[in-house]
Formats: C-alpha cells, structure tokens, sequence
C-alpha cells in the first residue's frame, strides 16, 4: 500500500491518431499519478460495431501485455465496449478496468437508476448486454444516443454537449434514470456543460459521469489497495502454440506456463 | 422456402489441423444437406481461454465472409465459445449459429433445467456468461468440467466417456439437470454412448446434446424456413478504415457502405 | 440418426373444422417429411382464453396418445397457448413441441427481443406467463394484438397482413423488439407478406416467424437428431383410476406402470 | 363489507371418495364462516402429474360455475397444483384462491426464503413453475419430497410426520429454508406436529403452513375486504360452441356474452 | 386456533395527533376482532422521505414492545414506508404485518401486475425497493404519484379522489397494472371511490387494495392459523449496553437474553 | 476537481468506546487525505441485528449533518450494514458511502462472483437484502460467518484470522466464490493475513476486500472526480415538525426547505 507515484496506462483501442493525447489526461488525475497512453496500430479507425470491437482486442492485448512488462501499475482500456477486457485480466497481474464497467458500478452507488448515452443507436444492444454480464441489469434505465459518429465528436462540441444534454434529458424524464454515464471515450470532457445544461433544463443533482477519469480515479484507488482482479475468474491462459500472434506464443508469455 | 440442396459450413476456429475432417459429418447430416469445413490459419491451438477466444476471431470472421461470398447458405461456428458470433452475424446476411447458444435453446426446450459438461474447470465462467447474454441462465443448473483439455479429448475416447458420464450424473443427481450438453465440440460423436451410461447408471431418458450435429440441423431447418438473424440486432458495420486486416476494409466489405 | 421418411403429427386442439388441413401444410415442410392432421372432437371452437385452453386439452392428449400409437415421430401442438404440452410430453416418449415455445427460442437466438403479435389483448398475459416458464420472459420486448377474434382471422386477410405489420412496426419502434412472433397458430402463411409490410415500412431485416412451420422444421430436426424431452421433466404418470377419460386409464396408458 | 356469516366452498378436485369431508375442515375456520365441500365426479383419483391436472380441471371448472350460481361467495381449490385456478377466475367473479398460491405468498411474508415439501420428486417442477408464475420465485429456497404417494398419505400418520419433519430439517439446515409449505392438501392437520417436531430436533420458531386452512382464511379475509380477482388478467371468456362441456357453451356462460 | 375475540394493535409511527383514530377503524373489523391505536411521541409529523422514516422507527420500536407486553395478539404498522418492519419482528413474537408487504403480496395473487399510486414521486424508489426485498419485483407494474403532502390528503377529499383514479387510470392503461394498492394509509377508506371512479373512467373490475385494511384482515388470518414471522429470518436481538433507547436495554428486553 | 488534501469522515455507528481510533486508519489513507473519526452517543454497542441498526441509525444521522456543516468533503459510514445510508444521503449534498455497498460493487468488478465473510449467521439475511437493493444480487455466492461476536472479534487475532480463512477457503470451494469481503468493518486489518491463509491453503490470487480502506479510497476517488450521490434519488427531505431530534427540525435543517 505504498504511496509512491503510480503509474497508469490508458490503452486506446482505436488507430486513429491524435484521438487521444496525453495532454487530455493531465488534469484528470492528481500529481501522486502519471498517466501514460499507448495505441493500437493493427484494428479499426473507431469502434462502433462487434466488428470493430472483434478487430480491434488482438493487438489492444499485446499492448497490455507490453504495459505490463514495462513494470505500469495498472491500465485502463480506452472504449466504452471494454473490449479485450476478460482476456486482458488472464494475461497480466496488474489491474485491468474497463470504462463501460467501471462506470456502471459507480453510477449504480450513486442514484436508483443510470442510463448510457452513446453515439449510436446500433450499439444500444451492446451496452444492454454488458449490464447483463456485469451484473447490473436491475440498475440500468436505458441506452440512448446522440446519433454523432466517434470520429465526429470533436467536429462540432457545441452540438455533441447539447446532444448530450437533450438525450440526458430525456432518459431522466421518460425512462426513470437517476445517474448518466457517458457511452463512448471520446466524449471526454463535456460532464461538467452536461451537467450545467441539465441544470438549466429544471434538473439539478444529476451525476455525470465521464467514463475515462472515472476508470483512471478507481484504477489508483485499487492500486492503493493492493487489488486486482481474481486468478479464480481470470487465471493465466494455457500455454500453447498460437499463430500470427507471436507476442502470445509459449514464448512470450512467460507467466503463462 | 425452396427444397433444393442446402450448403452449410462448419467454421473451425482453431489451427490445429486433423481436429475436423468433412468425414465426421457425414452421418450427421441429411442428404439434402451438404457440410463444408474451414478452418483458421493464424489463432490458437485450441480455445481454452479468453485469451485464445480473442486470438480466433479475426480469422474466423475472414471465412465467414468468404463463406458468404461462396454462396455458402448458413455458417456454424466449431466452437462452445461461440467466438465471433456477434461480429460474424453483422457481416453476413445468411444464418450464422454459435453450437453454445442453438444447443442451450434446444435444452431448454427439452427440460427443466440443462447443464453444460465441458473441458476445463478455468472456462465454467465463460459458459456462465454465455448463458446470461442468450437469456436463458435461469434454465442453467451448473456447468462441469472433465478436466481434460481439448487437444487430449481424442487421445483415450473410453475415459472420455466414463468421465462424461460421471459428470453428468452428478449434474443430475446433486445439480438438478435434466438435460446434458456437451461444453466442447471436441466431444463430438460421443452422445449415444454417454446416454447409455446414463442409463446404466439409473438415469434414463435424459438427452444428451451434441452441439455440431445440433447447430448444423437448426441451420438447415432455419434455411428451410427462409429465417436468418435480425439486422436491428445485427447491422452491417459502418465502413470505415481497418489496418491488418484487409478483408475487412471497405473496399472488402461491399455489404457495409 | 435414420434419415428415412419423417412423420410428424399436427394437433389442432380446437373443434371447428376447415380451419387447418393437410393442404396447408404442403409447402411447409420438406419432402422427406411427411404431416399429418388430426383435431379434436370435444373442446372449444377457438382458443381465446385459459377457459378455452383448459377444455381443450383432455382431448389434444388422447390425440397425442394416439399418434404414438400409430406410429407418428413427433407431434406439434397447433396452437400458440401450447396447450397441454407438458401432459403429453409425460404420456408419450416421442417429441411434442409447442409452437409458441418453439418459436420464442428460436426467436431469442434469431435476434437482441423478441415480440408476439397475438389476436387479442385479452391473452396478452398468458405470453408472458409462457415466457417466463420458458425461461426466455428476459427476451420478451412487448405482446401486442390485432384486436380479430380466431374465427375472423381468414375473413379479410388484407387487413389482417395490414394489422400485423403496424403491430409489428409498433413493436419494433416502441417497444424494442427486433423479432416478430405471430401470437396465433391462425395466421399460417402470411409472414412473407409482413415483412414485405415491415420493409415497405422502412424496417428492412426483421425476421418474422411463423410458429407451424418453425415448430415443424425444428420437430424434424430432433427426430434427425435422435432427441426428446427430457424423462426426469416428464416422467410417465402413475398408473391409477381416472374417471371419464378411458384412454386414460392404466389399461390404456400401458407405458404408465 | 358486510359481516354477515361467510359461505366459502372447497372444490376437491379428484375422484377418491373420502379423501375430503365437510368434518374435517370444522376446527379450521371460525364460527362466521361456513365450508362446504364438492368432488369432481370426472377426473384421476389423486393428482402427482401433469396429465392428473389436466383431467381434473375441466369438472373443476363446473364446479366452480356451479358455486357461484349456488351463491357462495369464494372458493378454494383443495390441490397444490393449483388446477384450474386461473380459468376459474375468468368464469366466475367470486374470489377463487389456489392453496399453493396463497401459502407461497404467505410463506414470503413471514420469512426470508420457504422451501415446500410435497409428496413425490416428480412433481418437484411443478412447484417451480408455479413459484415462477406467481413472481415469487426468489423466495423458494427448495423443494423437498417425502416420497409417499398422495393416496398412501393417510395409511400411516407417524410416518408422514417424521417425514415430513425429516425434510423440513434439511430445508432448514441444507438449503436455507425459513419456512415451510406442505406440498399436497392431503398433509392437512399435520403442522402442529411437524413444528413440534421441528423444535425437538432444535429448530423452533419455524412456521409451517398447512395450504388449506392457510386458503380458507384469506379467502375469508378477501371477502370482509370486497376484493376478488382483477376482471383484467381474468376477463370473461369470449362466448362460443364448445362441445363435450355443456355446462360452459354460451347458453351455460350467461356472463360471458 | 381458537376462535376467541382477536386483539390487534396499529401503530402509527407519526407525531401528528388525529392523524388515526379506533373511530377510522370500527368499520374494517368484523365483531370478533378489536382495534386498537398507538402512536410514536418522538418523530416526525409524517413520512416523506428516507429521514422520515428513519426516526420514526425507534419509537415505533417502543410500542411495539409494549404492545406484546399488554398482550396485543399482533400488530400492523400504519405507514406503507413499513417502517421498522424488519427490527419489529425480532424484539417480538407475535406478528407484525407492514401494510406495504401485505398489500403487495395480495395484489400479486388477485392479478398479473400490479400499481402504488403514492403521495409525492419522490419516494417512487423507496417502493421499488421494497417490492425487490419482498420478492415481487416482478408484479410491480410501476409506482405513481398524486402530488398531494400526506398531511394535506385530507384536506380535500374529491381532489384527492380524483387524482387517485386519474393515477390509477394512467397505471392501467399506459403501465399494465391489473390491481392498484394505495401507496399512503393516509388514503385510508377511498377504495369504493376510486373503483367507482374506475368503473365510470371505462375500467371495471380492478381490485383497489386499502392497506390499513387489508393488513388488519391479514393479522386476523395469522392470528387464526397460529403463525407468526420466523424466527430464523428474525431471531431475537442479542442483549447487549444500548445507550438512549432505555425500553431496548437488556433489563428492558427480557426475551433478547 | 481540485488536488487539494482532502477531508474525509469515518462515522463510527456504535457506542463502544476504543472500537475505532485515528490511530487505526493512518496507513490506509494517502499523504493528501485527511480522515477524521466520529462516533455516535446514543445507540448499540455493537450491530448484530435488525434492532442495532435501527437505533443507530438516528445518531448516526445527527453526525452526518455535522460533518458537512463543518466542512468535510466525504462521509464513510463505518458498518457493514451501512445504516442510515440512504437517508444520510438525503440529508447532505456530500459523498456518503456505505462499505457494503462500496465493497460489493468493487468485488463485482474484480471476479465473477463473490462471498461476505461475516460475524454471525443471524445476519446472513441482511446480507443477502442488501445485494438485492444495491443490484448485485447475481454476482453473490454466498454470505458466511466465523460465529464470533463484534465485540469479541479483537480478543484473539489469530483466531479470527484463522477462522476467516477457512470460511473464505469454504465460500471459494463449495460456494463458487472469486472474491472475499469482509463482513464486519471490525476485521479491519486483517486481509493481508488472509489472503496469506488462502495462499498457504491452495488458493493463491483470491482478492480479499477490507471494506474500510475500500470504502475510504473509493470516496477520495468521487471527491476528486466531483462526483456525488444523485439528488434525483435522494432529495432533501421536505421540513416539517419532527419531535425528539432537535438537529433534523426545519431551523437545522437549513438545506431541506
């Protein structure tokens, strides 16, 4: 439980370049953190379909298994489809967190209900499956979207934050949610306007959470608490011959054996 | 709703070669039907993990677009993981089937309560989850393992069987199924001999599924009535551009745009 | 595993004649299968509540009890409450299959929610109690009707086709479904129609099932398969005195001792 | 509201002579309430499957026509399986109460979990399915037989009630039990004896409800309160030619028109 | 069981005086039960809220122990918040019946859903909770508000009348609720009304559930049957030093040693 | 989202002097947070029932409103059944955590299932109530006890280690539980050890969760990300006459108007 500066990566499973800086982390985190970020560069250019998800894990594992080795303390994959995730926890030790899960346990503390606001609505069922899977169907109010594709959040902000803040809205008013959590990465930052926006629409008190400052504030939490993941659920893979991937072979995964 | 010869593939998601011969299928499929095998070239050996899951994909999606391209008419996926279903069924147009999920419905229709007996204690998780997302986990009584992995199961087929039966007696006697699934395909061809332990072990009258043959007879009967999965569920991803894997770039997926 | 000629029995448990015959059922199945008819003699004109259904029953057994008798290989039960399923999967050995059970597996595996588009409101409970004795009630998106008695259904079949695709369009926008069930064994043939309907109506790539013919196909695809219901779910009744049903009686129920 | 002198009827629905009479239900309601008995006179002898529910329900259901016309104000149906209850509720407008219905939602009111403990294992999916059906399912902790046939219940006194304290015990004790149900109306006046039973073998303080009595006061309670079941889960049957019942064709029905 | 005058106490766990009256309840009794009232002296003027809630608790604690003390046969708690439900049935033996926990579980036996339509929609959660801690999630249709302050309900009765059926008439025709259960025992006596109201609204045969009523019929039934809470889900308190709450001390609580 | 040290209060719900000191929680907080201890003087020694709770949670309120009135950014309240937690959270605008519902969402996160290690069976049920409100009821394996009493739990460390590794060795092996949290904040300390203990019996990577820590990092964490509990849920209480806790009466409950 030492004290020291930890240090966290935030993988980004995406190829795009200059999608993700450190620049957008350094006011995220405290001055006991650092936080580095690493890319993918075989996958999608974003992720909005199980397609994209399915291309996009290989090479975000052999990033993990890198962070690892460079002796990082924790990682925090950088999509709200926490792709490669359960894989991700059966090849290191340190902690792994995905956003989408992370802030569904959050906003599950932290009002009655919660509903995402994502990008599109083609994903909707992947977030109602992942409430599924991390055990928290009861809480969830509802999936919306803004109808704004990934690589076009940046273009306009004014209107992704008032996209953001009718939906927001709306999933308040019509579908019971208590807490919004934001449905994809690349709306980093807009919490504090969304909150504002909600306010000035007669609804104050609404957590917002932004998924990636989130997941970063819990993986230090766990790595003051000495926790990660359980080798019960996710224990180390099986060695065996793999091919086309030869960071996974025998080899290299030398914890594996 | 046409009676002509149906074509169906059988997707093996593993690199193993000899693993799965057209010769297994011939008794199990009709003479109106015609099975086809293919079989990834990069991945793993065998899937035991999240992470050998994740390695297969990729390869598998390839051949279910080429599948689909060949005229193929329905695809079943060779594994219990069902990897790559979800990406898979938004790529193509015609059925794919994932054994896991064609042989948990058919489970539940025959019984009160089914469970799986699979390879390896470390993936009764993976089958739990499965179970949760096809929406049937309150038809799921418990998932066994015959701790044998699965590039073994073929090496001593008696003690295979013995050890199928034993588990899924005591599925039934301290688990409460009523219904046996085999939890790897690998075990393919041995349902008529556990069914027979079963009953010389007091316990007639129970089924045993055997996932291949079942996806491949649900395949057919889905392109005898002219169904194939939901595109609201499963849309064609949104073309865009992918490094490494050139099948899936736009100019690959003509589908998409 | 034979593939010899299939025989398979439809069951109509409902007292009016011309409603279902051999006719129907040409193109619905294969040939290498074979139906058959058979309908009740005491019991209701229609079934449009649990009245209905209950009086329906005893008769649908005998006749379940006879097609064993003669020989048949499986039984569907023509019609969605799948009355007395569960009695006569206890009285014979051979598969018995409900179309409405049949249908929402098949529609769960086919797409994210299903809904059921039934004939009247008034039954709308009795889908979802199925649903959730099914085991699939998380998959169920909505039961909605078309407000047209059982009898009527075959008077104005242009508004019937124009009802279920509206339905069915309701389900789909309001209430999340990305499946269609017809709700009435009565609505035989017109699913080609709604999803042209639902097409026209921008809603391309909904699967509609028709719950006969999907009940047919996955009868034959046990039989190919050598599987039934499960004997510990429906264990042969104890022999004893019943008053009123002589082939009932243990005399008649020779499997039953 | 009136608190007039209660008439409430007891419908025992197999065929056994004796099995029920008007003495023996004297002690278990009060001097406001009078209990009258009838038997179906067509029907199985006992009921232990699904096939015995199914050919009690129909004489069942005119007799419980024939209560309403007699002016009794609610009626109990004398079997845990509950046969008949919900077509029941639609023909009449009396209260009608299943004792399985009503003690599982009793039981849930006085304790964490109950378990039930009936006459035979093959039953044992019976009362799943209706903890199910009646949204109690998360309060079953288990059910337990004793393994002696319904008809065989009264030959030996001592023995039902060492047995069925023997498996209330293990409830308790193995599957968290904090309640206990008896699983057949024919266990009736046994409860004082298996609490006694209960607190010898160092378990006191642990109710267990006897379904009759346990039906007859609530249906007492209902009518002092004026409610009966809701006329929009139960509607009227439409009114139509139904053959072989004559006492439910339309001329029989006058309320269903 | 003996059939002698039933004693039951409701305690009513507010400060306001003439909030309850014996006078309200000589009409909801019959003849061989007698009522009668108590009141906190420490708490709040009503329950509104979470904090309500929690300070009227320990002196509703208090007259609970006195009650059993003067011999009172049960008790009903006068608050759907039933607040101190929990802690009531361990420092005592006799029943204690929340109006809350009775009312939900006869609604789930009279029809397929069920509605509250409470005071103020900020305490809409606090029902759903209660409907998941007593097993009956899966009845509740929904929770409704009339936006009336408890004390103000009696103000103007046809105003509160009107809302309770324009409610109920929402819950029915847009949520599915089958039965309504009034979500204040402040609306005590506006059954008939809102039946009426209903009935005249074009929604006959719904059961209006009055929970001070309903729970007063209930203990009666207990009473009857001889059953109480369980004493496994509720064992008494261990004693122990307990600092302000003179009544809960070890002298004080002489079952708890 | 200021760096500044932040200001967090261990609100201590019993009146056991020594129980929780400052001197306890250095080592679990890091260099920029400061936390405080507080402790209520009316109410149980300990909390091992219904009962306990119920009186400690009015003081426990009172201190609360203290905390934020004097400025602490966090509240943590330090019991297991997190009592008074949803009204705390009504009653301030600052974070209030529960460590149960804090530790069950983070043991959600790191494995597949969990289990609570307690101090006594008789408040198993309080357990298992609490999972099902905080939404995680399916991600419960099991909650267990070492059958030692709060305050006894610091006579014998070894022994209560030793017991807590072999229920937690037991939850793993027979209950299917990944991950361990304690149930008593009392076991503060001891998870280092434990985990120890199950490494020594076989079960090596086992996360086990120290509920205090957890929840005092978790709270810094909120307090960073400016994130609180949501106002939609817990609205401030409307003011109103409230008898016998003079700090929640309208003039001290500014905030509440």
């Amino acid at each position: 439980m030492a004290e020291s500066r930890k240090r966290i990566r935030l993988v980004t499973p995406i190829v795009t370049e200059g999608f993700r800086t450190g620049d957008d982390l350094g006011p995220l985190v405290g001055p006991d953190t650092e936080v580095s970020v690493a890319q993918i560069v075989t996958g999608p250019a974003s992720i909005e379909s199980e397609l994209d998800e399915a291309l996009a894990v290989p090479d975000t594992l052999r990033l993990l298994q890198e962070a690892e080795r460079e002796g990082v303390g924790a990682v925090v994959i950088d999509c709200m489809g926490d792709p490669g995730l359960k894989a991700a926890r059966e090849i290191v030790s340190i902690p792994v967190l995905g956003p989408a899960e992370t802030s569904m346990h959050l906003a599950a503390m932290l009002g009655h209900r919660f509903s995402v606001v994502t990008v599109m609505d083609r994903i909707v069922p992947m977030f109602e499956n992942s409430a599924r899977l991390y055990g928290v169907a009861e809480k969830l109010a509802s999936v919306r979207s803004v109808e704004i594709p990934v690589l076009d959040l940046e273009r306009d902000p004014e209107r992704l934050v008032e996209a953001l803040v009718e939906e927001s809205r709306r999933a308040i008013e019509e579908d019971g949610a208590h807490v919004i959590i934001f449905g994809c990465t690349g709306m980093l930052g807009c919490a504090a306007r969304v909150e504002e926006g909600l306010l000035a629409a007669g609804r104050p008190g609404v957590p917002v959470i932004d998924p990636v400052p989130a997941a970063l504030r819990v993986a230090a939490a766990l790595l003051d608490l000495g926790l990660t993941q359980s080798k019960l659920t996710y224990p180390a893979p099986p060695a065996k011959r793999i091919v086309g991937f030869p960071w996974a072979e025998p080899a290299g995964m030398g914890a594996a054996s």
